[in-house]
């Protein structure tokens, strides 16, 4: 008998058969139990259609387990063995937040996160899944925020490949991009189960998901949206219950997995406050592994400070400054600051998703060089309507291009992560966030964001060797400035978006 | 005997011949009376040099008038009639506060001011002072920001031509760039006596600020700065005071004068608020043909809520955020809101000093459609170190080019001016100040800023039909954009600086 091992932080699963009369998502119920030294975890499992039920598992150690599977249609438990391995390459656990502020996976190698969006990337044909993969990669984002349930929308008006429940969806043929907006999740001709979930809505999903964590992505899963004409929206408390019990059950034992609770909580009028401690409280309780938990404003912002959030998932608020907050709100809410919508590169007609690549990079860095974590996205109008913000496919834009030598240079950072420190009026200086790396290496990162200086002046101390280097973030060069004592100046190009990097000789 | 004459708002000047005995600043005085029909304006006189006396007047009205002139220093009044003229072709008159917001000259013609700042052009040899006049004249700026006393600064550590007192001043030579920092109006070696200005000094600004005149432009005076190492900023109140009544005695008859009591007045340590109020109220009392006056930040805003403050001189306390909180100003103060200074276009050291020209006219737009007047400055370092913002000379950046487009753009406002009309999160919609005349055109001008729309949609009503223009702000276009009725769309390049002009057709 060949034995059963799966990597730490790996996914086992384990199926049975089962009764398939009635309402098989309701009637019955499927538990599993894993043991090893070190853990003893009790996860419910779910009905993956077709008669088969499943429990999945994702061990935090390695060596030997016991499990115990158990089904309500059952009358016998199954049980067995199997052995945790280290993990493959790659293969770094889930991630966690680390130094308050920042964070790493469970292996404790440093998570700098710089994302993108593509709310339904999922739901499109295979051939633009695949795109969109590509991209990622070749962007080197390393987190992706999407959505779980289907998308209703300017630009989202067609139907998704699947639906999260059985059912039947109205005939959307009668929607004009004029008025799209008159539909709700109320809207007469909609016809689903809430009580049954489609399990090739999450198989499909999960698929996409493996995909992720195959190119080191993590997947901000969006549990919850407004953009809906189909109901998901404005279920039952039992229906929601139903829906976040089956997503968890299905989809924690994911080690790239974060939870968004949702993307504009605001927006959802059918959901009120209690409802969204609900559904915080219910993840702590139902999710063994703690995967990240946060939850996205579109007006204000919920109370990050809520023992459940465990990082602040930041629209901005204001037209004019985003990112240049990030440590006003690091400072009120004393979590992560991500930072997932600071508006798009594109050219739609909307605020939101209209900037320059030059102005998102620039918003990049603010709140980078501020100790968060920016978020990116792309709206053009190309005459397919195929937009990365929703559907992914293809990058149209710059700032893509530029997100890989930001990553370089967090990751090239003393210790863990950036802090801002008030120093100069007309510079954002970055230094590293442990107090002690920082005296130790002196490290100083000065982003001159719009300005331009054609030279800048340091003064530290008259004995210490500093290196300087000049960063262009936009043509993503690092140029030498030379090793300087005392009162030393750096010349710039005299062009915007550049940086000084100062680092102990 | 040929008969005396002088314009409208032109000024009258009389000389009388004097001792020369003791201090004739202090130990005599001179007083002229001008009666008319309609105003009856006593003013002092002041010392010229050389012996000779004078008193200025500058007539509100047309018309036969009397003076009479009497000095101190001698036993008979000088006394006769004049005639005063219309005005002649681009005499307008003073420039007074209109409709809470905005600005009209005397005669009622509206006056938008578009500025610049060069604080010591006049301090300058002649041939850049004329160079500077052309290209204010080139730039079409209609008013010009520059101080009476010299400047001691970064970029300005020569001696002027002139100091506006008798004496002589410390040895420059010893002033580096990297020490001028240390030098203050307390530095030795300066010998200057504050009971004698120096005629010279003024007749050459009085000179300046003709020239001003006559290519209609406003010379907004800046009285006190704190840019010293000779001492001017930190003289006693009674010093003070015999500088302040001379240069009212001498510079107000002169219609084209504001007057700005300080640039940065919160960085002159020897002034205190009482200090301020002295001179504003002063000013009030002594200047009869009640100039503009204002009073200039560097971090707190002075009160412009104060009665003797006729509108704000701003300068943005904020990084990222400056022209874009006009309205909120303009709510605050209740008064016209100057933007004088919102950052300048270049590539000096200083973040004050080096934004772009899109930056800097992209802030001249937020200013202007929310009912503001932004000011222009220009900071390029060249090798001969002449930089406009202090010696005027030659303009080097792009955002001058595009003054005179907007100005255009706001002289065609129906009515007088614009005010901010909260309409679209990611639009600023300026329609015309007065309600009525809003109401009646249905003028709305949407300005898009950095964002980069490819198409907008508009409706107002069913039935009006709407002329759209399109307008470029950086390439200085405007494009028919057709009429419409209903809903409608109005397609735009998708670059930044757009603004789309809607009328009744």
């Amino acid at each position: 008998m060949e034995q059963l091992t799966v990597e730490r932080w790996g996914m086992l699963e384990l199926s049975l058969p089962g009764k398939t009369a009635g309402n098989p998502f309701t009637d019955y119920e499927i538990r599993g139990r894993f043991t090893g030294e070190k853990e003893d975890v009790a996860v419910p499992g779910f009905y993956d259609g077709d008669g088969v039920w499943k429990v999945r598992f994702m061990p935090s150690f390695t060596g030997e387990y016991r499990y115990t599977v158990s089904g309500s249609f059952a009358d016998a438990e199954t049980s067995g063995v199997f052995t945790v391995t280290v993990p493959s390459e790659g293969n770094h656990g889930p991630v966690r937040v680390k130094h308050r502020y920042h964070f790493a996976y469970a292996d404790g190698t440093p998570f700098y996160p710089l994302g993108t969006t593509c709310y339904v990337w999922t739901q499109q044909p295979d051939e633009r899944i695949e795109e969109t993969l590509r991209s990622l990669k070749a962007a080197r984002f390393n987190k992706i925020r999407f959505c779980i349930p289907p998308k209703h929308y300017d630009y989202n008006l067609g139907e998704p490949r699947t639906y999260p429940f059985e059912g039947t969806p109205m005939d959307s043929s009668v929607l004009t991009k004029e008025n799209f907006g008159n539909y709700d999740g109320k809207s007469k001709g909609n016809h689903f189960d809430f009580t049954r979930p489609n399990p090739k809505h999450f198989q499909h999903l999960e698929k996409c998901i493996l995909a992720l964590q195959a190119i080191g992505v993590e997947a901000d899963l969006i549990v919850m949206h407004p953009y809906d004409r189909w109901g998901f929206s404005c279920m039952s408390r039992a229906a929601d219950d139903l829906y976040w019990n089956y997503v968890i059950a299905r989809l924690a034992a994911f080690r790239n997995v974060w939870w968004s609770l949702a993307n504009e909580y605001d927006l959802m009028k059918a959901k009120s406050a209690d409802d969204w401690e609900h559904f915080g409280n219910l993840l702590v309780l139902k999710d063994p592994y703690r995967h990240l938990r946060s939850i996205h404003n579109c007006f204000a912002f919920y109370d990050h400070t809520r023992p459940w959030i465990t990082h602040c998932s930041i629209q901005r608020q204001e037209l004019y400054r985003g990112a240049e907050l990030t440590h006003e709100w690091r400072k009120q809410f004393a979590k992560p600051v991500v930072l997932d919508e600071i508006a798009y590169e594109g050219n739609i007609q909307h605020g939101w998703g209209n900037i320059t690549g030059e102005e998102l990079l620039r918003r990049f860095w603010e709140g980078a060089v501020r100790g968060g974590y920016p978020g990116h996205g792309e709206t053009f109008l190309n005459k397919d309507e195929i937009l990365w913000w929703s559907h992914g496919g293809q990058l149209h834009g710059e700032s893509w291009k530029r997100i890989g030598f930001l990553l370089d240079v967090l990751q090239a950072v003393p210790g863990h992560g950036l802090r801002y420190l008030p120093a100069e009026w007309d510079s954002v200086c970055a230094v590293p966030e442990d107090r002690k790396t920082a005296a130790e290496t002196g490290y100083r990162l000065y982003y001159y964001s719009f300005m331009r200086p054609s030279f800048r002046e340091f003064y530290f101390d008259d004995d210490t060797p500093w290196r300087a280097e000049v960063l262009d973030t936009w043509n993503m060069t690092v140029t030498d400035a030379g090793v300087h004592r005392g009162r030393f100046r750096v010349d710039l190009p005299g062009r915007p978006y550049m940086a000084v990097r100062i680092t102990k000789a």
